[in-house]
């Protein structure tokens, strides 16, 4: 029997994301996978996030090009802000405001044309950056939102928000997506990855990659960039 | 003493957004305005956007680019969905899945960086055509959402989201928008005006804005196609 259950499942390329993509398709979903082209430094990811859908197997795989820079306000959007080598406490400047409404809210849309049953997003609230938008308690208040705001939820067949990653450690991802036979050397999760895909192995987002290897017992396949 | 209030407002040329913007303005905002060039059919609302922005003092006018035609599933984002002459039971075509919810994000977002205090957005729950999210509980559990969103959200300072025609009738809105010296006649509601900006008057949002001039006695002062 085939099943027909559908997903939208966010996918920038990086290690999560890819990760969700790999578990959805396990569960059976057809997956139809959305990327943003936002503006974001990291261009490189909007490569990776192609190769990986096709590589996984998704049904389709959409870029969806959003201004974000003419909203400004993070060292991934604006270029008078750097992206900081060493991490600090608190909210870093890499957030960018609204971003994981944003997608997930386009994520809604899509659902609603494809009638998905389930958006999957690879936030994460345990080795995560510090970003509000990542917490159990903020993905629950976006569905209750969400099944007010579609003809579906209306019509009481609100999509589900699957959070699969949420409450694991990186270093029970990489060990899940190795299972899962996720190669992690094509995926690109630096927020300054050159047009090469290649790591900065400096930036938040690459240590705790790099941790994470570490602490899986791991080797880590990731592409450095020649100075590392 | 001047106030230093800010509010990012929904301003998509129409209407509804005018008021408003006209109100924001007398509870004295700075009004930051967002208009959306989505791949909608009606263009013309993003040079009305524009001109009503300017005419009522807001501060910035910004377009987001965002686009929607590559998720579809309305009449407004897909060339093969016509819009409908009658009006007709239920959701209409004209419905953009979860277009309420992408607006209100990337205001959230537009918000968090220029730390305004407000986002106003011109929804209405009386005369509407049947948006779910247009509805009073859509509005609640969104701001809600917010306040867990982003950093302004979790230290304590949630941005308002301010609905003050969400009760209204098109009858009421249009006579408090004429006190307030709003010129309507600049505005395009139309869900395919053309490219000067004439309305149709036989789609849903002509019908809603034509029965409000009447019923509130006031000439209607829009621009209608020559063949009405």
């Amino acid at each position: 029997m085939r099943s027909t259950k559908k997903a939208v499942v966010l996918c920038s390329g990086g290690l999560d994301s890819s990760t969700i993509l790999a578990l959805a398709k396990k569960e059976n979903y057809e997956c139809y996978t959305l990327a943003f082209d936002y503006g974001q430094r990291h261009r490189s990811e909007i490569i990776a996030a192609k190769s990986i859908s096709e590589e996984l197997g998704a049904v389709d795989h959409k870029v969806i090009k959003l201004d974000l820079r003419a909203i400004g306000g993070s060292a991934l959007t604006d270029d008078l802000i750097d992206v900081p080598q060493e991490m600090a406490e608190g909210i870093p400047v890499t957030y960018v405001p609204a971003r994981n409404t944003v997608f997930l809210s386009i994520a809604l849309g899509y659902a609603e044309v494809i009638k998905a049953d389930s958006i999957f997003i690879g936030v994460n609230a345990v080795d995560y950056s510090g970003y509000p938008d990542c917490r159990p308690e903020y993905i629950e208040a976006f569905a209750k939102m969400s099944a007010l705001a579609t003809k579906d939820g209306v019509e009481g067949r609100p999509v589900e928000i699957k959070t699969p990653l949420i409450n694991l450690s990186k270093s029970e991802i990489v060990t899940l997506g190795t299972e899962l036979g996720v190669d992690y050397s094509k995926t690109v999760s630096c927020y300054q990855a050159d047009e090469h895909g290649r790591a900065c192995g400096c930036c938040d987002s690459c240590r705790l990659r790099k941790e994470g290897f570490l602490s899986a017992g791991l080797s880590d396949p990731t592409n450095y960039s020649a100075s590392i």
